[in-house]
């Protein structure tokens, strides 16, 4: 029997942390057998809630400490005073490597600041990227970054792409990606010179993706590709307009069923399959962000999710885990040298 | 009795030119009594959709040409061969005088470069900005840049909060509107350089708005503030995501109301309700966006729009030129010195 699959959990991060943390383990117990959890943060807070959850208890191991990184701690603070936080330890468990993956619903930018410093990038990559999945008409799309590089160059975007592409085909099983790059319109002279430079080089790139070109932000929800590529400015706008407007969308919807006796009716029989509408488009199915590019599996819950949504971050930290993502794509970067320039020596060399 | 407001009409630019550029002018009509339309483009073809619309042939008049910018025209190339198109001489009639304001489904980019040349930027304003109004859970706001600036700086972002401030007042009736920058997190230190900047010195500005401070890609639909400011980039991918959730969702919905026979009585029941729902996030109903800070009215419309959307877009330009937004925007600059630098010689002299 091989080594059971554990995975470490900041218990402190998050709005309701860490009640969230704990019964979202409980919930991702179930649904993944076999599976452990190494649970960082106040012990006196963590075991009552424990205390009617003895399965768990038989899959978990606490780390007590008392320190915990607050919601507006500046990455740098973090950094230098959060040495002995749960988000701080958990990741520790990741690099001395006795867990696989850790999940925080903490503080964004000091996970990001943490793990950087704790894991360090891969090799091949400057920058770390945040990367989600999300619904399409198609079926379901990856996109990187989410906001962890406000500014991106050509060469990050680059990276990024082969990331994604990597992610798309290791967790989300496709055979040869479509990758496509997000910008303002889909002609070559659009958009600023980061976005050109690097759908250049992608166009002229073979490798285990396919460049699609550039796409707009309706593509996202259309499914036009399997990844998409986008600097982390642009990415974060994208996808918490994307959560806007279903929340907009979902409450308008509540409201045009309350609009008359007819239409509450209608709502009373169609209830089952509007039930599973809402399922679709829950934005709990979708949570947990990847930072991909690191030398350890990082995933960051929304801080407001419940105990469902935290359950989600941790598949996704047990699916990169399972499907030994990091390793893939360590090997695909050798193969193509990333991408980082010189393109141009490289294209000459072979 | 004053002189009617005349719109000048470039009949070629869309996808569906020009058979939704007259039928749009026919529900125009009824819609705006008084209002003229001055129609340029090819006369063989518009003449013969009029026959039957003679209240609209009572309130046109047709001026011939036979050029056409294209789709895909360079906006440098459509200033240097579009000079008889019909795009640049509905803008020429503004110019004239002839008309209050032009409205055209053609070519984004020539549009604008086209009317920057024709018209001109207002005093104080260095770039014009594509602005547009979008529905949220509060009641709706304003949003610019939506692509007319792919890179933008502290000094046009400042400009934008002006303009679409100005037009929350002038236009949505809003008395102190609020202005929101869009970033990706609301905390000072978040976003790049000219995001940062612009807040700072909007957050010391007194005038006619008040400024809320950083807003998130969810804040639009929410309706946080009145006018979201956003670099032409970021706007427009926010623009377009909004479009692909709403369809993603309209999809979602109507296979739900298919899945089984129950939703579908349901659907029935609830039809008249989900039809308002319908009207209320159709992207028709906000088609139109204005091109802010010209010396005159510029309306796009989306290039695939039907009759209807094209309507409202000619809305868009009646209501700009019966507020006199731009009389009012330039007072408005003229008092506040437009915020464009030194806004600390400025404040050394008050």
């Amino acid at each position: 029997m091989s080594t059971p699959l554990t995975i470490a959990l900041d218990a402190m991060g998050g709005d309701n942390a860490p009640r969230i943390v704990v019964k979202g383990a409980n919930i991702a117990r179930r649904r993944y057998p076999g599976v452990r959890f190494q649970m960082f943060g106040d012990e006196r807070r963590i075991a009552p809630l424990l205390r009617r959850m003895p399965k768990l208890r038989n899959v978990i191991s606490i780390e007590h400490t008392d320190q915990v990184v607050s919601n507006d701690a500046k990455p740098s603070q973090a950094l230098r005073q959060g040495r002995d936080s749960s988000m701080r330890r958990a990741i520790e468990a990741v690099r001395a490597g006795t867990a696989a993956g850790v999940v925080s619903a903490g503080n964004t930018g000091a996970l990001m600041a943490m793990a950087k410093v704790a894991l360090r990038t891969l090799p091949r990559i400057d920058r770390p990227a945040m990367a989600a999945v999300f619904p399409s008409q198609r079926s379901e799309c990856v996109m990187l970054d989410l906001g962890a590089n406000v500014e991106c160059d050509a060469d990050n975007l680059i990276q990024f792409a082969v990331m994604g592409a990597e992610f798309a085909r290791t967790v989300l099983g496709l055979d040869n990606p479509t990758v496509g790059l997000l910008n303002v319109g889909t002609e070559e002279v659009k958009g600023h010179e980061a976005v050109r430079q690097a759908a250049a080089r992608l166009r002229e790139r073979q490798g285990a993706f396919t460049f699609h070109g550039f796409v707009e932000g309706d593509d996202i929800a259309k499914g036009t590709v399997d990844v998409i590529v986008s600097d982390g400015f642009s990415g974060n706008i994208a996808l918490k307009t994307i959560e806007g407007s279903v929340r907009l969308y979902t409450d308008f919807l509540r409201k045009a069923f309350k609009s008359s006796l007819a239409a509450r009716l209608g709502y009373l029989l169609a209830r089952r399959s509007l039930n599973k509408l809402r399922a679709r488009v829950d934005p709990r199915r979708y949570n947990g962000a990847m930072f991909l590019g690191l030398n350890g599996i990082v995933v960051k819950s929304h801080g407001s999710t419940d105990a469902f949504g935290f359950a989600n971050a941790i598949g996704v930290a047990v699916d990169m885990a399972a499907n030994r993502f990091n390793e893939k794509i360590i090997v695909e970067l050798d193969k193509t040298g990333g991408d980082v320039p010189p393109l141009q020596a490289e294209a000459a060399a072979s």
